[in-house]
């Protein structure tokens, strides 16, 4: 089968990004886009600013280049965006294109330039698989954070209500009492915050217990959950493994086993 | 069979209390609810004021129709407040019917219509089997929590008796103590209090470090006991459900075929 | 057989000390014993104070009796000594009949009224259980702990040499650095520690982070091989629990079952 | 076989090494070092300091000598210096040689000697196994702490580019960024430092609550990827030592069992 130029251009490309020198100068190009980026938050003269200039761009273009090679290489040019590591890479190199200077987008291209440290985690297999992991395990927390956020309305409903007007700051409206309640759960200086509120309200350390109870041990019930469901996972997979490993018969096999013995018996001893 | 007038309309209540809509609706309400309440946190100009109180009204009358309707809906009246979570949705609209404005009882009333937004659980069937699962876990705490109990109130006593004139805010009397020794628990600022005391009591850092890890000691033993309890019943749990789907034969099952082989062999064979 | 006067004295003791009222009586009296501890905290009327004197003597004398009574109630007199919490009882007793006024003695005398409380432990079956799980759990953090010790001691040593001559009251000596790196460890402001010695060794963030991670991990490794430890006895006793109950045979038992059956045919068929 | 004197002298090294009396006497004097580094923290009279100085040479002395007959009774030379712990030894000893008071060296000097506590770790083989088992967990942290970095890096980068205005001392570059970003992972007072931010940048809550959720996140991740992984080498440890202990014949040593009856059944008894 004769393939024509543009064919073959594609299957170099496909050749070129599975090429393990390819990867590793991809992987070395964004740890250098990673040291750029801290060089910069230190105070440097004129010359490296502009020499930090000129690479940034060496490496947008580059970027630029390595995400085209990987399209063109792809087969099936609309299985590429339906990969959601395809589409943020293209994303990040796109919005990287952005004028740094230009003051009104300044904001979006520089966070897009720290962004870039992410593509390393788009490159090397195993973070990829470590981020998946964790997405994963996401919705099963859904109706644990439910509960956590009910609760926490509830208790900012109750601590905007009562102490808005002993520390606005802290109590003012809702959305700053659910702040200190996450300050509070933290235990970082939650004694301040109580102390304060029970000069006027006596009894309140029995709000500020009693949430600290409720969510530690909502807390607690979650991870509990999570490690158990993890664990079940672990022996279910383990236990299919060894099934299907070790050849190891089942009970079931020898039952059959023993039954056709019987048959045997019963087939060539004689009734007396 | 003919049905009455009442009994049909009951059956039509029955029918709209499981209506997919109607449920939407209601948790629509409770959402409502809730942002009422978020936003009353918030100074508002008088007009929304006067919206918000108007709504408010309208969502108790909502509720109000809606527990009525569940009520008429059960086909045995005396089992609706058999089940706790009615009593808790009734008792919440019931109080909800106090007017705010009356002074004495306005804060009951702001509180109840606060712990509206409970009323989420009663209605997401998975929140309500969350909350039931962590009532289930609290009785095996009474003892470890007896215990921390006994902990605290033994370093409560010493520490008033000792400490109360170095601060008395910390440790006036067993009831400061213990809040103070419940500071130290959660690490906070727990040093301060401890180089105050160490000034009068040198040696009384013994006191707060062997506080710190008998509580850290009993609560790391406690999570331990849950965990493990927890993953006991999951086994168990686990096996009998093995057993029961896959029909797979037991060791016991085993042993009585070849049993019965044996005897076959025995009778069909003869002794020499 | 007739029992002589004394021996009969004897065994209704015995029936006493096992009498559930009895029990409940002792009970009640800790828990009065121990309300009287926290009440003497609170700022009391001289009346009241005289009458918890009295009633401090009352319990004083009451717990003589019972423990007379244990005593008496004790077939051999010699095993009475050999229980720990006997000893204990014995040990609270006899020093609360030390004068709270003697002003040398006050101290022993207030600190043991307060430990009077742990009676509670020694009387309730199950707390006794749990801290004699606790006590039996202790020896397997032996060697973990002395590690624990070394890394203390070890960058206890480092702190002082350093840090002695930037803040005394910290890194003065070398115990008073193992207390300031304890509160490193439960992260109580450490920041500002770490800030101070910041200023003159540019650097030390580095004893901190490198103290903070040998530590967490050391610590985490401790708890995950408690956890797995409780698990395998716990699938020990669970295992040896279901062999033991079901009467479910062993793969041995099968095996050796087969076995008798193979020698049943080969005895009766002749071989050709 | 006759010995020459030097492979006399070896084995009698040899045999000396193993001796319980010597490891005592090596771990008493190894305790007598850290006493001293210890003794040396506090402020002392002239005369114990030349006495100290005197021990500490003896002790570096000590040391030289039991070095070299570990050295000298080890059959094969090469061997010595293939085993970490007595590389690390002899650095330890050597290295403490070096004169303390050599103002330049004695920095060195000072760490060494306390250095030799950890000498305890290589004697006591508890010890080194603790240490061996922690090093071998360390591997399988890598992904996720290079993941850990990544956000560490993302964040203190976004971090000093926004914040370095605000406070040069906690945000000035991406080092002291990531830095306070600990610090706000341990929760040390990091509600000041998000105050502080949130009056130029009202919304940067956002930043502190997503980076706490997100290493909090992996932070768990983490310990529950280690607790599956150590449970599942248990079980698989446990599996095979049932196996290998018990004699517990397998289903597979069953099923061949099984099929040598049905092979005796078949040959003996004719088809009929």
């Amino acid at each position: 089968m004769e393939l024509s130029g543009w064919q073959r251009l594609e299957q170099q490309f496909l050749v070129l990004r599975s090429n393990k020198v390819f990867e590793l100068t991809v992987i070395g190009i964004i740890v250098l886009s990673a040291l750029l980026i801290g060089a910069k938050t230190y105070p440097l003269p004129a010359v490296f600013g502009r020499v930090i200039t000129l690479l940034d761009w060496a490496i947008t273009v580059f970027f630029l280049l390595e995400i085209t090679i990987r399209f063109l290489g792809e087969p099936q040019k609309r299985d590429f965006f339906r990969q959601g590591w395809n589409i943020f890479d293209t994303l990040i190199v796109v919005v990287s294109l952005i004028p740094i200077e230009d003051s009104e987008l300044a904001l979006i291209g520089r966070l897009v330039r720290i962004f870039r440290v992410l593509r390393m985690v788009s490159i090397i297999p195993e973070l990829r698989q470590l981020i998946n992991a964790l997405l994963a395990a996401l919705p099963q927390f859904g109706y644990i954070a439910l509960m956590m956020f009910i609760i926490f309305y509830i208790y900012g409903a109750i601590g905007s209500t009562f102490f808005a007007e002993i520390n606005p700051a802290l109590w003012g409206d809702i959305s700053h009492a659910m702040l200190t309640l996450f300050r509070v759960m933290t235990f970082e200086d939650w004694t301040d915050v109580m102390y304060e509120t029970m000069e006027v309200y006596p009894l309140s350390w029995a709000f500020y217990l009693s949430f600290i109870f409720l969510t530690a041990f909502a807390f607690l019930n979650m991870i509990i959950g999570i490690v158990v469901g993890v664990m079940e996972q672990e022996h279910q997979s383990e236990r299919a493994a060894l099934a299907a490993q070790s050849g190891e018969p089942t009970l079931a096999d020898l039952q059959q086993q023993i039954a056709s013995l019987q048959a045997l018996v019963q087939a060539r001893l004689p009734e007396r």
